[in-house]
């Protein structure tokens, strides 16, 4: 049975994903309205309206979808799911993200050649391209361990912590080289007024950034939160020291406060939810 | 008694430690090397040779100082020292680091106002601001909470996550904000060649821009391997539930592969450490 405690926990969550989805969002309009309204529109047209296809792609998908799946095992209506069935989701957005980043990257090469502009000369090139290759090893790599039924357990475990890791440096890197890929359109695109005149374009543009790291810190602050982990209301079994566990629900025992006891019992039941994951 | 696997492991974090401050070190010569080699030097005289102090100490104070900082803890030569001086030599990291952000602020403000250019009005300058503001804060938090012993225990617990998880948000805006300056200077400062045409001056900036990337994820990574904390060879007091509790070290108990066993043990023990810090 849930405590108001739990609730108020589950609301807190609620509202944090609410959060996260709707600066996601706001960043995907507003690089929409930044292109459509500001700039030369969306087209395939192999000039500025195909270079347009590069910050809206990247930030709908590379950025946008990557963070939707950095969470998905976040959101409470999936916890009662088959844990496959979101690792699918996971994966599914994480794919979609790289193909909307593979034809980001396209466009902007395209422009580049028929401009007669060289490509990868700047550091927004260089840790955007380095990003785009982890993130597709991440993706292979994530999926022959973790979705295909062929790791042993002992290697799914070993690389969980690095899986972990490297999601979320190549979220950082992605969302590191957007905000110089910003800078470097508002230098090159705004001339007369230039960006230092601050043009409504440039305020607009750097309100877009803001909400870009917002949308990453939100991110962060929802996957570094142990106690928003999928709770474990099932019947788990531990890897090795005990044969099987039954796991209260994890909004029932994340400590309210200082109660180093329940934080151990919590921590406990993380580790052994976290073993039995891998399992799955 | 350590064993093989401690040493193991000790020798790892050591390493880890030293590629840090390697790429930390490498991050400053390169930017000393950059304006001196390839600019105008360093001068305080209202011009270009003032404005490089910017780059120059956001690099060596506002990102090297602070990424030190933070790692601090995690030098295994003051895990016998008492917890009260590490404490200082962290805020005192963090306050040096503040103090050259400070002066490479009021470096390029003097550029600018001598120039006729503009404040404020770049992507790159409200996001290092906002990172400034919010450094000054959690700074001024963080000594008034856990370095003076006014504070309640309470306090103290309920507000670490939130000054754990604000200050690498600090961390990594500051890294992101400097990849945008670079992205600015070698667009502003290269005319002919410029920085699309590629010139050695390009690369060497660009190269500049990859290495403080690498030290900021070697900075991420040290701090998010839980076995690296400060371990507890010592006697400690847990917050409630025991009056006392002997606690190995944390190199003995951390699991070397999948032992949940061990997982339990060695985070119920990093639980009550972190309790009983608060206490220091």
């Amino acid at each position: 049975m849930e405590t108001e405690g739990d609730l108020r926990r589950l609301t807190r969550l609620k509202r944090a994903l609410s959060a996260t989805v709707s600066a996601g969002l706001l960043s995907a309009v507003l690089v929409v309205v930044w292109v459509i309204h500001y700039r030369e529109g969306l087209a395939w047209d192999g000039a500025l309206a195909e270079f347009n296809w590069h910050p809206v792609l990247n930030l709908t998908g590379f950025i946008f979808l990557q963070g939707m799946a950095i969470i998905v095992y976040r959101h409470p209506w999936t916890w009662k799911w088959n844990k496959l069935w979101v690792k699918i989701i996971h994966a599914g957005l994480h794919s979609s993200a790289f193909v909307f980043a593979v034809i980001a990257f396209v466009a902007v090469f395209d422009f580049h050649n028929n401009a007669g502009i060289p490509n990868m000369y700047s550091l927004h090139s260089w840790l955007g391209m380095v990003a785009l290759v982890l993130y597709s090893l991440q993706i292979v790599l994530g999926i022959g361990l973790y979705l295909l039924p062929i790791a042993p357990v002992s290697l799914k475990a070993a690389f969980m912590p690095l899986h972990v890791y490297s999601g979320l440096f190549i979220f950082s890197s992605t969302i590191a080289t957007a905000l110089m890929g910003i800078t470097e359109k508002l230098i090159f695109g705004l001339k007369d007024p230039k960006y230092k005149d601050s043009p409504p374009e440039a305020t607009f543009v750097n309100l877009l950034g803001l909400v870009i790291v917002v949308f990453g810190a939100l991110v962060f602050w929802i996957v570094t939160q142990s106690h928003w982990k999928r709770p474990s209301d099932q019947v788990f079994h531990s890897l090795q020291t005990e044969a099987s566990t039954i796991v209260r629900p994890a909004l029932s025992q994340h400590p309210g406060g200082l109660d180093p006891g329940a934080c151990d019992d919590f921590r406990r039941r993380g580790i052994k939810q976290e073993a039995v994951d891998l399992q799955d």
